[in-house]
């Protein structure tokens, strides 16, 4: 499982997955149909023309280009399948084929819990951070979190000294927010690391913080939320880390308090109650991640291509038609269109290349909006 | 089952009762052995003279000092098996065979829920329990609880409108702490109630509150626990509710605040987050006491006794060998002192009047400590 890309290969994934309307879902089809990723992208032009809308990877020298920013920032991109990829990554749905990643060579990266939280917290969500950060790391644990205000930025300076992980929502050299570029470096300098699955240059988005919490919870055996609002960006990483298969804990507080509501919910919902680090080690030193059913790693390719079928020439227009912006399941398209399965898969790649359509994880399918 | 006990039954179940040595599961075995109430107090002389400790009963004098007392606050004795008898209560171990009752007559005592905390509450706690009790209440509960100060007053006031349930752990002209008695006639005043075990111008010593606590409990269908220190009576009330087969909910705090620490740490053992009234309604909607499989209520003799076992003139000694102050089970008394199951019931009997052995619910018996 584990080997090296040649730097080739490392160049042609990039260009890959930074093209448009490729993420994680499509690099994998892309990469399972063309046997690698060069292959890939020198397809991809005849690919999305035949959907009617043709579209180029990026540039080889882009891609070039954003290898050197990195290197001048001391990071590297760690492909899916090497030694450094992190391990429970790898075991959720929608894993990124590339991380960038900058420090971090000498923590623990199995022995990680999660932690998240509201952005205006309480002073009393703060202390109750640190003391369960702080206790974590004293008992070997990484802490995990989104170098956010408020929570995150109190789990990430209680586990300086022990090790600390930031996952980021956009570019390395993009830290959001900007009162948190010093605790960034005081993260690496302190042997932490920062992590991101997004190219250098990329400034974040709202949409892009909740792609990012995937990766908090799938980096962590386990993440605890400890101030939240009943809709919040928390309540969405409980959600993911339970796709997961992650265990999820969350700080009681009183119902009086609405920034306990979130948490609150969560233990009703049965997310187990946290008093203090011991609850949260107690449970977590049995949890393995590979034990979710999910994710198969064993996905890359080893050099066999899906056979060539090639679609009709109607077959595009019915596939269109037969879809909404409501997700269905590919077999249910195949039943509807009597398309033959090949064929189907290879017209949802085209129209997936093309930003007609959208996939999500699983095998569901629906037209694009706008 | 439900039948009115004659004035004469009365004041004997009265006298009985309110003997020494007697409480309610040497009642029930005196009741089964002898019958009714006027044979076992006839019995009890000799029964004890046996065991070495010769006793009277209370003098019938006393126990119509007691009823006119009582009458004079407006208050009488309900017996087990009697149309007024509380409902919930004939399920639980150890009920008492009578009880003080003062007002309720139209009070529902069949929805009702148990909310106890700390005496010294904080603000929130009693903002919370107010909420509580109060929405409860309009929902159509009767709020029970143990007129202590701090989250009981509370609990009692707020819900004083739509009616409440005080339980004593002294007698009924004995208010425990004076600071509310005006509370306790403002529950009779506004058709609540106030019921207690104990005889009248009883002192409640430090011992009859946890005593007190399982007929708080007992009463109700499932019990709230509001603010809690990690070892306090409302945790006793919270184990003797689980025992009776009850729901137990609990109020959630943070772990920075000491009194909340019974309540997270009674969630952490299954009891259900409660943040409004709701949460609690949702759950005990469906609660059925009956379902205990703790107490059968048809216990009530129906005049056969059981055989007049005589023993030998060692037996008493070998069984009080054989005791200590750790509770065994009765089979195994028998199994280690090889004497007759029914020879060993008379034994127990006598030893259990005569105060020189403890009998819990259950069959367990043990050497009385002093």
């Amino acid at each position: 499982m584990t080997k090296m890309l040649t730097s080739a290969q490392r160049l042609a994934w990039l260009r890959l997955i930074r093209t448009d309307n490729i993420g994680p879902v499509t690099f994998r089809q892309l990469l399972s149909r063309f046997g690698s990723a060069e292959a890939a992208i020198e397809a991809l032009p005849e690919l999305s023309r035949k959907a009617g809308r043709p579209m180029q990877p990026i540039t080889q020298s882009r891609a070039e280009d954003e290898i050197a920013g990195l290197v001048r920032y001391g990071a590297k991109l760690v492909a899916q399948g090497e030694p450094d990829y992190p391990a429970h990554l790898l075991h959720i749905s929608g894993a990124p084929p590339l991380v960038t990643l900058a420090g971090g060579e000498r923590l623990d990266w199995t022995r990680t819990v999660g932690i998240v939280g509201a952005r205006n917290a309480s002073t009393a969500g703060v202390k109750m951070t640190r003391l369960l950060a702080g206790d974590l790391g004293e008992r070997g644990y990484s802490v995990v979190s989104g170098l956010a205000r408020g929570i995150d930025t109190a789990a990430h300076r209680a586990s300086l000294g022990t090790g600390t992980i930031a996952v980021l929502a956009g570019g390395l050299d993009r830290i959001y927010p900007d009162e948190n570029i010093p605790l960034a470096h005081d993260i690496l300098d302190n042997g932490g690391a920062l992590i991101t699955e997004m190219p250098l240059g990329w400034e974040p988005r709202s949409r892009d913080f909740p792609r990012r919490n995937r990766l908090v919870s799938g980096l962590s055996l386990g993440i605890v939320v400890v101030e939240a609002a009943k809709r919040s960006g928390s309540l969405i990483t409980a959600r993911l880390a339970l796709e997961q298969n992650r265990d999820v804990f969350a700080v009681p507080g009183s119902p009086l308090d609405p920034r306990a509501e979130g948490g609150n919910l969560l233990i009703q919902q049965g997310a187990k109650l946290v008093t203090n680090a011991q609850d949260i080690v107690e449970v977590i030193g049995s949890a393995d991640p590979a034990r979710s059913a999910l994710f198969d790693p064993e996905w890359l390719p080893d050099g066999d291509t899906a056979s060539d079928a090639e679609p009709a020439a109607d077959d595009r227009g019915r596939v269109l038609d037969a879809l909404s912006s409501t997700p269905v399941g590919v077999d249910d398209l195949i039943a509807q269109t009597a398309i033959a399965p090949n064929v189907m898969q290879v017209l949802l790649l085209e129209l997936d290349i093309a930003g007609l359509i959208e996939r999500s994880s699983g095998q569901l399918v629906a037209l694009r909006h706008g």
